[in-house]
């Protein structure tokens, strides 16, 4: 939702050129909300808000747009404004944004900036998205271990405004190689013995991520020992920079969501639904209903295949929907539940015995209970009794097939290194869709015939 | 995984009741990796191992443990024991954990604890799950306006060994009504002006969550304004507690993890797949899946209305699975799509229109595309150029009618304030299903007829 509440009284400070009130308007709400209220105005009026902040809170504020209108900004103004704006964003946001920058833009703003953030920038460039150096950003707290509590609460002190965070300081030796941490709680609770030193309370046992690491791994182990902030390293245990918190709730949500499209045959957005271009979305989607389609094609041969039988007992033909329809839903139930219960780590790979086991009890449960309706609809249609046992043997094997397909394919494309999202559900419908009608039609002949 | 590495060890530790080696052991690791070492230990001696580790690292190093394991531990031992463990662990997961134990074992327990304790853990067991008062904690930094940096400093170096988080001290007044918040980094940045008091440099503007409030709404804020902890006030703005950024975590991903269910038409699990009992997910599959089924069972009495169309022109059912699959597929999509992207925040009620929209154009791109293919497919088995027009005229008009139900069920399922992942893919594929069949006998009988 807009928030319009304040836009009348945003337009006519800006229209008197109102320094006191624009710079109060800035200053007393938290940053995130001063971007709230200024969400209905223009990218070019908020710019002129942003310009009444001071430098630092003029970075917050900005950080709680939404990414088009980030990149729009950088875009269109000043190059020297917009460096000076750059300079005060943290690290790793600052390099996503310059992503999306023309080359050009780039090459005008780069230069403006004090080279300690241009090398910085080109460093953290060089690390590919979706890992841990993709993520992490460069400020970080590194302290030597042979201060006392009292000297490192003052270096904390003369550090804390350039750091993005400061939950754990990091003791680190003079090849910046990390050897432990503080945590800031520790510290201050440790104010009443002034002369211990980092060394001596740090906590050796760190849990790092590797700054090559995929960031779903990072965000199971932030997750796992619930930490504010993950330190990424080098091979040789160089500390390049920290992960926050934020970042990996980010991850999470993204990782999920993607699990989500892909259940659903859908290629990953990596976009805003509202925002991404229609012929991409068209194509993300297009190509897996193309496949699924051309799946769908072979029943089509499967049933010609059959005409006799189907010319000889028509009836057969009401139920190729509901029996195709069945093993499809319960296929796609066993496929999501193996999905989301292995990207939350729940199901490993060595599981996959005891999962076979559950599914195929609970397919069979499934399968008896539909089958038990089924019988009692196929009677009132079928020619006798007898007949009618066509539709309950055959939901019985669809459902136990479709519960099966639907809970070993994703464990096979796990352990074969592909997402067990990516292809399942897909594969599953395509795969069980064929089987019901085989399984029907020849139920069908073995009974009928 | 479960790590075997130090099994003998440990084992051969408890065997010879090692006292100096096993302290060490609940010492020298971080204590999720000391958690990590001991999965492989039954609960009897993982619980000997503990007993070794002081009565603040016992309580983190168990907090690790999964929950099955926590809440048997809390069972089988000496309530005294397990009085002083309790006492230890964090207010919030102290609650979760008792609500799973039997009344009998909380009557043995509650008495043993400290009044305090025992005052806080009746209060957080009177509010709801799901809601802001069921996530917090109690354990916060509450400080009051007059002190000055030095002494806030002091003063929370006495409270840190007892709180679980120190991210933000909350400055309250006599009646602990919320007046702002002043971060850690602030505080320690300021140490150069240690007469500064927190109210003057407190923030004013703070956001917070009601007592009452949804946790998937507080977890949407805590996203949205980057915090590490948000403050739980209730109606007149008293503190009540905090929740912190791992219990947000843990919202966002039960909250995808449930859409993702309801998406394939899962009653949500609510606990692990391979723990939770059979019965109990047959039931909450089951009751979809025999929804669907009933819809599906629509389609064989709308085949069976049509049985002279059928009879008159046999290849048309060669394609029925094809032109219901495509349908159903494009629905979903369409339904995933716009579920994801309202759980995330980026469609809100008011975006419907845009999403129709823009949903028709898409539907038109991809029915175009694959009724293309269809065309050329019919071309080679119906008995006329003409004739084989009913499958590429019939596969537009259900994609289309898939996306336009797809996109918009969730949307108002949302308006009627219910959950859009609720039902929206069951109720699409249902729909679809029938209105499928109806299109393509339909288009036949005016191409044919």
């Amino acid at each position: 939702m807009v928030n319009t509440l304040f836009l009348p009284e945003l337009r006519e400070m800006l229209a008197e050129k109102n320094r006191a009130e624009l710079e109060e308007f800035c200053t007393t709400l938290n940053p995130g909300r001063t971007a709230e209220f200024m969400e209905g105005l223009s990218n070019e009026e908020a710019w002129e808000v942003l310009q009444f902040a001071e430098a630092s809170r003029r970075s917050e504020i900005f950080g709680y747009f939404n990414e088009e209108r980030q990149v729009a900004m950088l875009s269109d103004h000043e190059p020297s404004q917009v460096a000076a704006l750059v300079e005060e964003i943290p690290a790793d946001d600052r390099v996503d944004l310059i992503q999306e920058l023309s080359d050009e833009r780039v090459r005008e703003i780069l230069p403006l900036l004090p080279v300690k953030d241009r090398r910085n920038i080109q460093r953290l460039r060089s690390y590919q998205e979706e890992t841990a150096g993709g993520l992490m950003t460069t400020e970080v707290a590194k302290l030597g271990q042979k201060l006392t509590v009292r000297q490192a609460l003052d270096e904390l002190g003369r550090q804390a405004s350039q750091l993005e965070t400061i939950y754990y300081l990091y003791v680190v030796d003079e090849d910046d190689s990390l050897r432990g941490i503080v945590s800031t709680r520790q510290l201050v609770s440790s104010l009443a013995h002034p002369e211990l030193t980092l060394g001596e309370m740090m906590e050796t046992d760190v849990v790092v991520a590797l700054v090559s690491e995929d960031q779903e791994s990072v965000a199971q182990k932030v997750e796992r020992f619930n930490l504010l902030a993950i330190p990424v390293v080098d091979a040789s245990r160089r500390l390049l920079g920290i992960i926050t918190h934020d970042d990996v709730i980010d991850v999470v949500r993204e990782e999920l969501t993607e699990d989500a499209q892909r259940i659903a045959a859908v290629a990953p957005l990596e976009d805003d639904f509202l925002r991404i271009r229609l012929l991409t979305l068209s194509w993300k989607r297009g190509i897996w209903l193309t496949i699924l389609f051309f799946a769908a094609l072979l029943t089509a041969f499967a049933l010609r295949h059959y005409e006799e039988e189907l010319k000889q007992f028509v009836w057969l033909v009401w139920f190729i929907p509901l029996i195709i329809s069945a093993g499809g839903n319960s296929g796609s139930q066993s496929a999501t539940l193996v999905i989301t219960a292995m990207t939350s780590g729940q199901v490993k790979f060595r599981d996959w015995r005891r999962v076979l086991v559950r599914e195929s009890i609970v397919s069979l449960v499934l399968g008896g209970f539909l089958a038990t309706i089924g019988f009692c609809v196929a009677v009132m249609v079928a020619p006798s009794f007898h007949d009618a046992l066509v539709i309950p043997i055959t939901l019985l094997a669809v459902i136990v097939c479709g519960c099966m397909c639907g809970a070993s394919l994703p464990i096979a494309f796990k352990r074969a290194g592909l997402d067990p999202a990516l292809m399942s559900n897909p594969f599953v419908a395509g795969i069980v869709d064929i089987l019901g009608i085989v399984i029907y039609i020849n139920v069908g002949r073995m009974l009928l015939g």
